[in-house]
């Protein structure tokens, strides 16, 4: 994708944009504020902009007059990059004068990283679960009617060095019709073992060539939304994605009350039907999407907690909840993906990710095998920021593990107008730090319906660092705006009003709300900071920290050190992966390496059940603070706020 | 069981019997003929012996009077032996007297050769497919908790070095209580794998110590009948034995018939039906004789011929009886029985036995392998007599193997009153050689209802070295009694009177009948010499024949070389197994070595096909007359046979 400098005066900032993206985004990344509250549809008309040089496209709106189009001037948010361009903000009072300059907290947004897929090829370890091969067949005759599993098992040593082999039941009923209508010419799916001395097993044939088109899907079966992923096995491309929530949802927020719910009488079962319900329905969405035939499917794989790997595969979770919580299983065999319920064909062997403990689950796993750290010199901290805090600590030689009780405000939950990373969430935000007013960056550039978790984490961040909200969260009552109120004994900021908004009724940030992402942030934290204790180790010996969590594409990270959700740590050092149980169910499913290495990976953890660390909980009430009780323990953000509270000072 | 020694006479032969086994049976052994046509109940009141010295129990019945009772006669079909005894048979006329030393037909009444358990043990061998071991679990803490499986698998490799463990999900699925209300202790049932380095699967948890219950079911899927056994994999011990017609029977009589019905529409749904309700029928049957609990089986293992395997398995049989005749597989993997339709329960795995050709099917395989041939140095000719006459020569080096057409008549197929060995069959016969009256010994000792088998071979045989049937099986026109008569056309010789039979009619043997065993023998002995041949091997060269079939308990191998069924051979290197089939899957069930040898006992077979094989059908026209055209191929028969003649002709 080309890329274009976009320059904005007067603040004389540069950024680099793709072509095609709105002015709105780029002036985000530029850390150039443009008073936006409607989510980029060119509803409130406040983000006129002046384009001195260069070309966009759109731009136009009835809330531009003919004179005003003459001149030049176009909506921030309808307007697409063309060229490299120079656009001037307009500086219309003094007020906005004195704030040109007063945006001075750093931006460092964490794109996802993504697959190297041809690094995993140049290593040989691009090698799916399933393999293709095409076979031309030496037809039988009298001197020569071995069995036909038989002369595709020669054909497939002979001519394709492939040993070890067992075919299924399901495979051998299909086979000698097949391998006649395609006139002895045909293709098998050769599903790989885990480990290298075991059987290469025969799960499918179909006729003809059919090796460019074999396909896997990925699934995190989330608490709160499951994801899904078609994979194309040949280019190690994701042809499609969708993610839904968890239907399950109805029978409980959070893996206790379902688990509580499985034990009624019946219980497992509906609750077992829901999930299977909800993946059934990610995956005919994926393949409608990506148009590939259900019957190339060669695999499924998926990862969980392990209270949802537990529901999906009916196996009682009720010993999940109780001391001394211990969950059925660490690894799980393939079995019939239909045999689970879920509606792909019978050949489709279904892969689920293991578990360390009752909080540990498969989905932690995923990230950590997904995102290489298992396989790595680096000591790494990766954090699991979904409904629970999950964190391990360690490289290619150890690990620890522990699971923090977040909640689950990263994902929308306990916040007021919450929600997932979808369609109308507000992603990226910025204030004007005079005016308060807003800019919002909306999840598809339509109006905004909610906020997700990384719109959550830059809107606390940037209300405390512009002494909006005082470091226990709470709202200054004497800000002269409209934008901040008091609504049933509750204070509030209003980022978009009814009239801009998606929903018929403001979109609002509310104190609870702050409340509960520092609860949120503060377990992530002192998780993170008591494991880091137990193996005697503090933040300076990290060499990374890897983040995995489905609150968005564009997570601050500096923003995110402001809340002290992350511990202050130089940026290039933090790597976010998204969603990291998705990563892995994907990698899993391109390079059949993990799921050798994953039985090593499981047995090098040790498990730590911070319930049981006394220091948890003193650690926990210390991180109940923006950023943290001791703001000496980032440094960074200290002075800044000191440099600030110094120009205020002497500014008044 | 006690053996008590029996002596008669005034013939002066001696045979050693079975306490409580019947007068009559011995006398036959003996090869002492009684008139006695009623098959042991009693009702013709023939077969008058007089107890001169020993204890017997019954033999007392309305047929004999007050007075005869206390001179000591009886009737040797009701008598039961019940110490050493000598017993009188009352020569009444000068016919009588004449025949007393003419019955010089040697008898070789061959046992089933039973299996060898103590061998099994001593060699380390008695390890069946699935074990149990118990164990004392340490209960999970805070400090130890992980996963049920994986302690479990601790226990399994700390306290009975069992290693590469792998557990199917269902197992998994019960576990966590299991073991909870168990108490922590409990038996598991462990699969073991056909090759060493392969998977220990967890299969079945129990709570307490079960050790002690463990079953397994072999099943033969014969073409016409179904046998079945409960095996008791502690002790070894057949615990209860039921066969019954497979109901496919009602599609066709024989594989072809069968085959052509598969493959009409729905058609191959409704024949898997017909064999799986059967064998379900025979499993229901013997588990309830056997009072094992349906729950503490194990494992089944099944063996059938080519047809029976894929029909059984729902793999098209379509190109089974078409140029080239190729079946689907060789080998087939285990499968879950209750996925093949079988009332088992969840953890029980189907093994079948493998294939060679369309019309070499796991039925041989499991014969070879049943009978050990497959790991003997002895050069080994092995017949299995059933539907087809299959051929299996060779030994742990090198096996060649063919079938030939030969029709059921050994299994009453085609006979007008043959039936299968079971209750009211004549299973042995002998003849009175002047008065042409027979002595029938029925299966159950009862009144007869047909002919079986082994009494078919016995009645063709003695009915052809007495003169009474020519050597095409064409009875003799001239003879004085009414027992050989012609109704409509057809020659018969009268077994049993209405009168004492246990149907509605007289129970005969028709020239027809005698022609179809003709035919049957005729194609297994020049499969026999045909394959012989093939490899450059004569009679001579034989260290041993094994002969396998259903066709009752109590084959007479010296009837088997008049007939020419049997090259002349001396008996003592012809053993005789039963049911091949049926032994080579409770084999199976007793050791899992057989599993792991028969891949390359398989590879090590050659297949030929008799129809391209031009000898066949000269060696066949040849072998079509009782024993042989060439009379001299049978030297034992012939010197017998020209010493009556003389010794005929000197009284004549």
């Amino acid at each position: 994708m080309a890329k274009y400098k976009v320059s904005f005066v007067p603040h004389g900032k540069e950024v680099m944009a793709e072509a095609g993206s709105t002015l709105i985004r780029a002036a985000m990344d530029a850390n150039v504020h443009i008073n936006a509250s409607c989510g980029g549809e060119g509803i409130c008309g406040k983000c006129r902009v002046m384009i001195e040089s260069g070309e966009i496209s759109g731009g136009i709106s009835e809330k531009l007059s003919r004179e005003d189009i003459d001149k030049g001037y176009r909506l921030a948010c309808l307007s697409n990059i063309g060229s490299d361009i120079v656009v001037r903000i307009p500086v219309e009072s003094e007020i906005d004068k004195a704030s040109l300059n007063r945006m001075d907290t750093p931006r460092k947004t964490a794109r996802i990283r993504t697959v190297n897929l041809d690094e995993l090829k140049d290593k040989g370890l691009f090698v799916p679960p399933v393999e293709k091969k095409y076979l031309e067949l030496t037809p039988p005759t009298v001197q020569d009617n071995a069995p036909d599993v038989s002369r595709i098992a020669r054909s497939l040593r002979n001519d394709h060095n492939e040993h070890r082999l067992e075919f299924d039941m399901s495979v051998i009923r299909k086979i000698p019709d097949v391998i006649r209508q395609a006139d002895f010419k045909v293709t098998v799916n050769i599903a790989r073992p885990v480990r290298e001395e075991g059987k290469n097993r025969i799960i499918n044939i179909e006729p003809g060539d059919t090796t460019n088109r074999n396909y896997a899907i990925a699934v995190d079966i989330g608490t709160t939304t499951v994801w899904g992923q078609v994979i194309d096995l040949v280019t190690g491309e994701v042809l499609a994605q969708y993610g839904d929530f968890n239907a399950q949802i109805s029978y409980g927020e959070d893996v206790i009350t379902r688990i509580v719910f499985a034990e009624k009488p019946g219980g497992m079962e509906k609750i077992n039907a829901k999930v299977v319900e909800t993946i059934n329905g990610v995956i005919e969405k994926i393949i409608a999407e990506s148009k590939v035939n259900p019957d190339e499917i060669s695999t499924i794989t998926l990862a969980g907690n392990t209270t949802m790997t537990q529901l999906f595969l009916k196996v009682n979770p009720r010993y999940l909840r109780r001391s001394p919580y211990v969950p059925a299983a660490a690894l799980y065999p393939p079995v019939p993906a239909a045999d689970l319920g879920l509606n792909l064909p019978e050949h489709v062997p279904a892969l689920v990710y293991p578990q360390v403990s009752s909080y540990v689950g498969g989905d932690i796993i995923a990230g950590v095998m997904g995102s290489g750290m298992a396989h790595e010199e680096a000591l790494t901290l990766y954090m699991d920021i979904g409904t629970n805090a999950e964190i391990v600590i360690g490289n290619k030689d150890w690990l620890v593990c522990a699971a923090a009780s977040a909640g689950p405000a990263f994902e929308g939950g306990g916040i007021k107008l919450g929600m997932r990373a979808a369609k109308g969430a507000i992603e990226d935000f910025s204030m004007d730090p005079i005016s308060y007013e807003p800019m919002n960056i909306t999840i598809g550039n339509v109006r905004p319906k909610g906020i997700c978790g990384s719109g959550l984490i830059t809107m606390v961040a940037t209300l405390f660092e512009m002494g909006v909200i005082d470091n226990r969260g709470k709202f200054n009552r004497e800000l002269d705006t409209s934008r901040i109120r008091e609504v049933q004994g509750v204070w509030e900021y209003v980022l978009a009003w009814k009239d801009v908004s998606g929903i018929d009724r403001d979109v609002v940030l509310t104190e609870i709300d702050i409340d509960n992402l520092i609860r949120a942030k503060g377990a992530m934290y002192s998780g993170c900071i008591t494991l880091l204790k137990e193996v005697g180790l503090g933040i300076k010996d990290l060499d990374r920290i890897i983040m995995s969590g489905g609150f968005g594409n564009h997570v601050d990270l500096e923003k995110c050190m402001v809340i002290g959700l992350l511990p202050e740590i130089d940026p290039d050092k933090v790597v976010f992966i998204g969603n990291g149980s998705l990563l892995g169910a994907r990698m899993s499913s391109l390079t059949n390496r993990i799921r050798s290495d994953v039985g090593r990976t499981l047995s090098q953890m040790t498990n730590f059940e911070l319930s049981e660390t006394p220091s948890y909980m003193e650690n926990y009430i210390a991180a109940l603070f923006l950023p943290h009780t001791d703001i000496n323990l980032f440094p960074k953000l200290k002075s800044r706020m000191d440099a600030r509270q110094k120009k205020t000072s002497g500014t008044a």
